[in-house]
């Protein structure tokens, strides 16, 4: 089967192809908050129907959490699945949007057309890039080059807690040759890239106790025991002076880089200031003596995501707080171990808490950090499509996100994974005024288009 | 002018007294919280009417925030200013309330009736029974037995913005020879006190930022600056391992408690245990070496009132935060000057932030420690008739709460304050289901008539 005219019929669908994105982008598909739970089921209906529509056959999955979404086409060819998710990011501080983040619109920028809205890169844009390049192949050729399974779930932002057991019981039907994730970035702006390492995240939420009521803080302050004196205190404790965590153990699995990948990562001429620029930073801030793409790549890391105690209202409020809590969470390399770090972070904070206060603790997910076996041929060819797409050499990058499910279908399925996408650094995913490039959207259709025909060839 | 028939009227009007009181706290007149403006206002214009129905010469008093009422008696006698506040503290967290904290409530409870609801104790109800007494001294005699001015503030909960300027501005129709303030509580549960001494206040907030929007903590994670590390780092840095502060001078102007001082409050056989035991806590958390009493009464406290950064609603967000913010509460004892440690703690702080951050602060008020002179004979008179009310001496105590309002009658207007008031221990004031003893209510009345009749004899 040719590609030029797939290509040529990816081009003249654009259009219609936008518009269909921007409809998926008005449901507010948030998965972490369960004010959203009917909104994430629409999205999976508004999926299956729009993949029944291209000849799938496609289906709504229960879990006990968000539906996932299953497809087969009818395809022949080598057995390749697809990987996305539907669900996105809460969107506050709403304030800081400048238009609805559940009205999707086309802006104009200095750098060219851009799809602004929640999910838009993350990770609803990047999904639809492969259904559109299946679209435009069935329109041309009438069928699809390969079979195809198109696995889509609605929990990646949440933790992904019905994942693994959804796998487990259903491994025959999804396992395949190779995976296809679309859940990252290009290298910088115009660059390619295959993810060939990711991080690994474990999320805890961590409550210390004090009294069992907010107190007055003239009545009480100087006797009685302030939490978010001892959540700060604990906080402050889990980096050393060197910016290295604390934990201990927690460096067990930690690799250190090979020279063949530090001179890889060289190569690439990473500039923090630019990178840290963009975001009103300008000094490396991890740990001393590693590069800064060995920070973000392939050093783990402890981060403190949310953090509440007292009265945080206008105004003032001379409370003593009952409760004080944090959510924080580690990126983890290598070989380290998610639940053994829970278990001895845990032990940490524990030992840390004062005799007067309680410590409870809330697990928000754990996923081991991904390693590709870039041997497997699939590697090449589709690094040979995506150079030819861009007409830039595609780079083997790592990767400071963490996409457990990369890790899942090596240990789960036994299958490997190749992490494909087209976002872009300042997409602001996770952030107010998410965007996603018209061209990371068109290219990015184009690209899966190649990468299938030079797979199936 | 005779005191038992007044004491006997107080008896009989004690319904109608308690009416009135629900009425006023039906009004959520918070302070603190731009959105209650309206019913600030409202509140003030009930307590004008109020006392215009007992013969006072009454008005609203505009300010840049909340009003004031001032209000004049028909009386001859001594000139006695009577000071209290209409507003109240923010009522969240709302879930922790067993009723709508503005449908205030007479309940039955195992030690007696309380009037529950925000503001019950702190201090409408409090102010009231100053001004019930004043309602049944007229009624029986037809005029008051002293020249009484009543001053009620609306700005007491967020910091007293308007207080001195509005004093300075009106001195002289203020300017009375004593003032009574009641604001205050019994010792334990049935011992009337009469504050001799008590804390200062220093409200401050900081905001530390980093990147200038959120970021995705895995595409960030190691290196960018966090901004809740730099804020918990900070904070766990403002105690040594004895509690004591650590801010440069923090501790000039803080006296040792005198051996005669020492000797009395010992004898209040403070039961630290039960103080605590009754907010669910059993150690005392203050200075190393400090006695219980001291550590709420005579010693400097540093607090964390509220802390926020990132992420804070349910599940969780992988997001490295922009900003962290804590407001922070310092109650002062003796000669400590607040200017001077608002100026070393910003110092302190501005020292620990890291270059790539940047740190602000909000001034959320000032204000001394406060000495009562107890040699002034109105104190021996009113001890005399709070002992005749309750049947068992007063005492003259410490309070670790921070009634600026004290200082300012010395400082500005030249007059010693009596700090006089009927609250208990277990009244939750700044705490969900806030209340005040119905006995509370009807003793304290009673307390004024006999100080008034005292003071005028």
């Amino acid at each position: 089967m040719t590609l030029d005219p797939v290509l040529a019929r990816i081009d003249e669908n654009l259009d219609a192809a936008t518009a269909r994105l921007l409809d998926l982008l008005r449901i507010p598909s948030i998965s972490t908050d369960p004010a959203y739970k009917a909104d994430c089921d629409r999205a999976a209906d508004w999926l299956v129907e729009d993949l029944k529509s291209i000849g799938f056959e496609a289906s709504k999955r229960p879990t006990p959490g968000h539906p996932m979404v299953v497809a087969h086409s009818d395809g022949d060819g080598p057995h390749i699945l697809f990987y996305g998710h539907y669900d996105v990011q809460p969107v506050d501080p709403l304030d800081l949007w400048d238009n609805d983040p559940f009205d999707p619109q086309i802006q104009d920028t200095a750098k060219g057309k851009v799809i602004r809205g929640r999910g838009s890169s993350d990770d609803k844009g990047q999904l639809m890039t492969f259904v559109e390049a299946c679209r435009s192949w069935k329109e041309i050729h009438g069928t699809l080059p390969a079979n195809i399974t198109i696995f889509f779930e609605g929990e990646e932002e949440s933790g992904s807690p019905s994942l693994t057991p959804f796998m487990r019981d259903n491994a025959e039907e999804l396992t395949a040759e190779i995976a296809l994730i679309c859940d990252t970035g290009l290298y910088g702006e115009h660059t390619p890239a295959i993810i060939t390492q990711l991080r690994g995240l474990l999320g805890e939420e961590l409550t210390i106790t004090g009294p069992n009521k907010d107190l007055h803080s003239g009545m009480y302050g100087g006797l009685a025991m302030n939490p978010a004196r001892v959540l700060a205190k604990i906080i402050a404790s889990l980096h050393d002076e060197d910016g290295r965590i604390t934990v201990p153990n927690f460096y067990d699995g930690v690799p250190e880089l090979s020279n063949e990948l530090a001179a890889a990562w060289d190569d690439l001429k990473f500039d923090e200031k630019d990178f840290l620029g963009a975001v009103g930073l300008s000094l490396p801030a991890g740990e001393k003596g590693r590069r800064p793409l060995e920070m973000i790549w392939s050093r783990p890391t402890c981060e403190v995501n949310g953090m509440t105690s007292g009265y945080t209202g206008d105004g003032f409020k001379t409370v003593l707080p009952s409760k004080a809590s944090a959510k924080i969470s580690f990126r983890l390399v290598g070989t380290q171990d998610p639940l053994k770090i829970r278990e001895d972070f845990r032990k940490l904070v524990s030992a840390m808490v004062p005799a007067d206060c309680t410590v409870t603790f809330k697990d928000h997910g754990a996923g081991p950090a991904g390693q590709m076996s870039t041997e497997d041929p699939a590697f090449a060819k589709a690094r040979s499509a995506l150079t030819d797409e861009f007409e830039k050499t595609a780079a083997y990058v790592g990767c400071g996100g963490s996409i457990p499910i990369a890790g899942y279908f090596k240990t789960i399925l036994g299958m490997d994974a190749m992490l494909i996408g087209f976002g872009k650094d300042d997409d602001q995913i996770h952030s107010p005024n998410e965007k996603y490039d018209l061209s990371s959207f068109h290219k990015g259709t184009r690209s899966w288009a190649r990468i299938l025909h030079n797979l199936t060839k």
